[in-house]
């Protein structure tokens, strides 16, 4: 798995075969055939694989997150939390370059809406976790419509970072942030929860 | 074409016959197999088609918009050009809610990436779109990456209105216009051209 997921990363789905994953993994054709079915199984195992690698990095519950050097810290001021989220996020897009633009592109030959599946759990994941962090349990129509366009644009941004790669990714999550700050500004006038959090991330004050 | 594209906007694709698309559009099942070959290529046309209807009625010359009374105008203060472009959106988005969120989900059983490609040519075509509204030919790392969020947060607004529908579409696209003017705000700190861009936007000199 681990091999099949290197190769995805380097390369399309197209440009990668069972050969490939084999030797790469030091095993059989057989055996892989044996495992996974067949190559549309196989990537979809890979980017599942690839998702679930993206949600435990997110975690901040996980040991293995929590002892690395660039896991998600929890405890700090809810401004600098979301930014170690996003940085993790883009360590990920960094280091699965072509498996995260297939997650979010939909892949070759999706027969069943399985990839569909991954990327819509993904979502959800982020999803709950901003509003874990936020310390957030029901937000209002125009706050969950914000934080939910939010995690699309961060998406957007690791997208168009990888084609692109015109901008460096400090300056990026940096503006990524400001833009949730402003995005709550905005959020605030028709829910006054946004405001409150708002305040919250600005001061550090979680509740 | 026409019947099986409402068919499709009232009902998951899933929900869908050959059959009721036949008698919808008074024709036979051989007729409906011999024009689209089976209920997958009948189901990307349809797709293909709210696309297009999408990206007609966005077209400022397109006479049919202009025309219309829910049309696209051109002409007046950019940020009226802009709120008026997501109404004809959300119109679309209202009118065929099921094909809206297939379009964006990718539908059951898409074997070769077909109807990635054609959500990607909405985004593309929006993104076009948006930069002759504000008169920009090349934008910028920091712009291009803000214009595409909130390309972005707009389809996902469109999603999370037809699931929760707990916001009015009026104050929902106010929203959303409010959040390109602060998305700009942020980016003018990484590229004075966003800058001068929101300054266009609100005094209403595009130039």
């Amino acid at each position: 798995m681990a091999a099949a997921l290197e190769l995805f990363g380097k390369r399309d789905a197209e440009g990668v075969s069972i050969d490939d994953v084999a030797s790469a993994a030091g095993a059989s054709r057989a055996l892989v055939y044996h495992y996974f079915g067949g190559k549309q199984e196989l990537y979809v195992a890979a980017l599942k694989s690839a998702a679930a690698q993206l949600e435990a990095r997110l975690r901040p519950e996980s040991p293995e997150v929590l002892e690395g050097p660039r896991g998600f810290h929890e405890g700090g001021r809810p401004i600098e939390e979301l930014a170690d989220g996003l940085k993790c996020y883009f360590d990920f897009v960094e280091g699965h370059a072509a498996g995260f633009a297939a997650l979010l592109k939909g892949g070759p030959d999706n027969r069943d809406g399985e990839i569909g599946e991954i990327v819509d759990a993904v979502r959800q994941h982020l999803l709950r976790l901003i509003m874990k962090q936020m310390r957030l349990e029901k937000p209002g129509p125009a706050l969950r419509v914000t934080l939910r366009s939010w995690t699309a644009s961060v998406e957007t941004a690791g997208l168009d970072w990888l084609e692109h790669g015109d901008m460096g990714r400090p300056a990026l999550e940096r503006m990524l942030v400001d833009q949730m700050l402003a995005l709550l500004e905005v959020a605030a006038r028709h829910d006054p929860q946004a405001g409150e959090l708002l305040e919250k991330l600005i001061c550090g004050q979680a509740s």
